[in-house]
This record gives structure tokens, C-alpha cells and sequence, in this order.
């Protein structure tokens, strides 16, 4: 019997077994070290990786801008090493994530949501502008591949500043953060984010923390997403597909 | 401006707001508790919440059969308490998953993968059948909703024995690892698992660990799902849809 290979070239692998080959997308681990300490562990594309480490730590509220971060001397591979020190312990002192992973490392319930704070009015964005954002995200590994989420940043007027793809749906946002914090443009009101998945409460809760007014999603929006979207203010929309979106909380910013 | 209010009916919720009304898959943390100490928070559909624990337990070495598993008397809503001991202290005291995580409270890259035994020769099972799977995953909430995911445990004739459905992945898959614990038919051998959407590692990892043969995805595979299913001997299928199915690797187990 082949035996199946695996060819890994950056984002995207090539898969060569019994009579057949095919792309796909490559997810490894990356352990983040906050001043030579391991801090969380997650599945996902490699690309961009310091983006990652930057955005995830800022979603958990423990960073508050961007510091350096690179590739240690001695692990050039699948680790990023992020400047200390940071805001607040951890709630524990390792906490570890997946491929979709983004409430990891919260001690109880209740610590489930990050502080954010309330969003300001605005902007007012056409809601044909809105179901059409997900065309406008680009992305070329998931052409080949067929398996990747994406998120982009769009100025309220529709224009692409930043789109990153990962196995990950949250990796894919951490890492538009990420470079977002580089850039000094966060908090990124008045921007919209826009992710080619569904919306779960994890993404709801990265847009908030990040200061996102408006966050459109290809796919549903769950119960929880819904409530933290009400919650902190933030314009909710789903759905967004062959020219329709649905609005789901704060339609006030939908013109 | 109208608020929205979200009503939650078990696995599905009513969402009305400014002008509409729209039903979404729930999503709600859920504390796993062993012993009267939490161990884990997942973000999960409610619905055979105990099931969701065992299989996750096992998926994570920490039990090697089912045990008893309920709500606590004194915290009923989102809470399941599974009956100690475990059978190896967890990697961090406190670990904690989320949507779609599953390979959290892991100390170290190497500590990614859990062991599994090595998969026996069989079942081989028609192409054909394996392409037709996705179909007969029933899903009723999914089919409201448009938000969840599915896992279908499936005999090597095709006849479904279990179908569950969560917000999350890896937490389909878990139900129908603890369902399959109760019934005591772990290792799952010579079954087949089927799941409605892209294959993961973790998704692997877990069916690996359950001792399936054979893993059919309607999505695409990433790169370290392909490495790890080569590894452990696992026949793994993708983008089974419409009729036709990629297989991966061990396509001797394919007829």
C-alpha cells in the first residue's frame, strides 16, 4: 500500500497518496512565549504568525498595543516570543488554544467575557454595502484548498485595509488585530470586520475588545453572539450572501 | 430603538428585533466538573450535556470507560458533574475549551496528541456509501438554524446508530463518543464516523482515540489532520458531496 505524503510550501500543502494528489490547508501548532515563558498553545496556518500572538493577547486583555514580537534565536520554528510584561496574570498560568479556540484560560464562568468598552455611535453603513463585503474578501489559500476561514477590516465606505485566512475562524481575526495594533488603528471604530464563517461568541467578543462597530458574517449567528452583540452595542449582521445580509442588533448603523 | 431579545427553546433560540424575527442554534458554556472541581469550560449546545463530558474525558485520556455524569444538585443549568477519579492528572489543573477546541490544557507541542492504540485491519466499505453519508446525517436543528455542526456514527453498512449536533465541532464529535461509551461499544471498530463539516486534527485525534477506522468529512482536510490519520493508520475521507468522496489515506480500506 502508499504510504500518503505531505509536501508543507508556507500556507498550503500538497497531499500525495494512492493514485492522487491535492492541496490543502496546512494547520501546525504555535506556542506563544510571553518573556520566555510558554503561554498558549494553537492549531493553526502558519503566516503572519507575530499578527497572531499580538491579536490573540490583546483579545484576552493582556496586552494594550503592540510590542515586539519575533521568532526566538534558539526555536525559529512554530513559536513566537511577545515582550513582557503583560497587563495581568493569566487566569491560569498556562492556557492553551485550537484550531476554533477562543475563550481558553478563563477560571469560571463568569470570566468567560473579556472587559470591552461600549462602543461609540456610528458609523452608518448601506446595508447592499454590507451583504457585498464578503466578496470582497480575497483569499487565495482558500482558492486552492478549499479550507480556510478569513476576516477583513474595511473602512465604512467598503474598502479593504487588511484580510488574513487560517484554519482558525478566530485565528484569521486575531491576526487582522494583530496588524491592526502595529498599525496604531485600534480601537478600529469607525471599521467593519467582516469573517467568511459563522459567528460565534468568541468572534463577537474579539470584534468588542478590538472596538469593532459592525461585524458581518457569511454564516449564522448564535444565541450567545446575538446576546454580547446587544450587550456591548455592536451592529450584528449574518447572513451576508447573494446580496442580502440580515441585521440581527443595533440596526441603527445599517443605512 | 428597538432592543433584541434572544429565547432560548433547549438547542435552538428565537432572536427578535428591530422588524424581524429569526431562530439560531445555542450556544452556552458548559462546566465540566470531576470530582466537585471544574476542569472545563466549553462553549457547547445544550443538549446530552453528559455525553458531551465523558466524550471529552475520553478523548483526553482521562477516563477509559463511562462513569456516572449529571447536573449537580446545587448548580443545575450548564454544569455537568462526572465521577472521579481520573486516570492521569490533567496537563494544567484548570483547563478550558471553547467552541471548537480540542486539544487545550496540552503543556507542550509534543503533548498535542493523545495517545491512541494502533487501529486494526478493516472494515472495507463502498465508496459509494462513504460519498452518500453526509446525506443521511439527520439534522433537525441544524436544518432551523443554519449554525451547527453534526457528527453520525455510522455501521460499515451505513445504517446510522448516532447523530448528534453542536455549535462546535469537536463537541458533535464528543457526544457521540460518550453516547457510544454508555452503550459500551468503545473502540468504536469497524465503524464509521461522519461529520458535517472541514477535518481537523482534533477531529482526528479523537476519533483515533475512540477507535474508528474510518472518518468521512463533507469538508477539506488540513495538512496535520492527513499526517496524523497516516500515523495512527486511519482511513481519512474528505469532501464527500454530491455523489463523490477524496480519500486521504489507507484506501485499502475502500471498495
Amino acid at each position: 500500500m502508499t504510504r500518503t505524503e505531505v509536501f508543507v510550501h508556507g500556507a498550503h500543502a500538497t497531499v500525495r497518496g494512492d493514485g492522487f494528489e491535492d492541496e490543502v490547508a496546512v494547520e501546525e501548532p504555535l506556542e506563544v512565549r510571553v518573556s520566555g515563558a510558554a503561554l498558549a498553545v494553537t492549531m493553526r496556518t502558519p503566516g503572519h504568525d507575530e499578527e497572531l500572538a499580538l491579536g490573540f493577547l490583546y483579545g484576552e486583555g493582556l496586552i494594550a498595543d503592540a510590542r515586539a514580537a519575533g521568532p526566538p534565536a534558539d526555536l525559529a520554528a512554530n513559536t513566537v516570543e511577545v515582550a513582557g510584561p503583560l497587563l495581568r496574570e493569566p487566569s491560569a498560568r498556562s492556557f492553551f488554544t485550537s484550531s476554533s479556540c477562543g475563550v481558553c484560560g478563563k477560571g469560571a464562568l463568569e470570566e468567560v467575557a473579556v472587559h470591552a468598552d461600549p462602543l461609540p455611535h456610528g458609523p452608518v453603513v448601506e446595508r447592499a454595502l454590507l451583504a457585498a463585503l464578503p466578496d470582497r474578501l480575497r483569499q487565495p489559500t482558500f482558492a486552492r484548498t478549499g479550507g480556510l476561514h478569513a476576516t477583513g477590516l474595511f473602512s465604512p465606505e467598503g474598502e479593504l485595509l487588511c484580510v488574513r485566512e487560517d484554519v482558525g475562524r478566530h485565528n484569521a481575526m486575531d491576526k487582522v488585530v494583530g496588524w491592526a495594533l502595529r498599525e496604531g488603528i485600534v480601537p478600529l471604530h469607525p471599521r467593519v470586520l467582516c469573517v467568511s464563517g459563522r459567528l460565534s461568541f468568541e468572534l463577537v467578543q474579539k470584534a468588542a475588545v478590538a472596538g469593532v462597530p459592525v461585524l458581518v458574517g457569511v454564516g449564522a449567528p448564535t444565541s450567545l453572539a446575538v446576546r454580547l452583540a446587544e450587550d456591548r452595542g455592536l451592529t450584528l449582521c449574518g447572513f451576508a450572501r447573494g446580496g442580502r445580509v440580515n441585521v440581527y442588533t443595533y440596526s441603527v448603523r445599517v443605512g
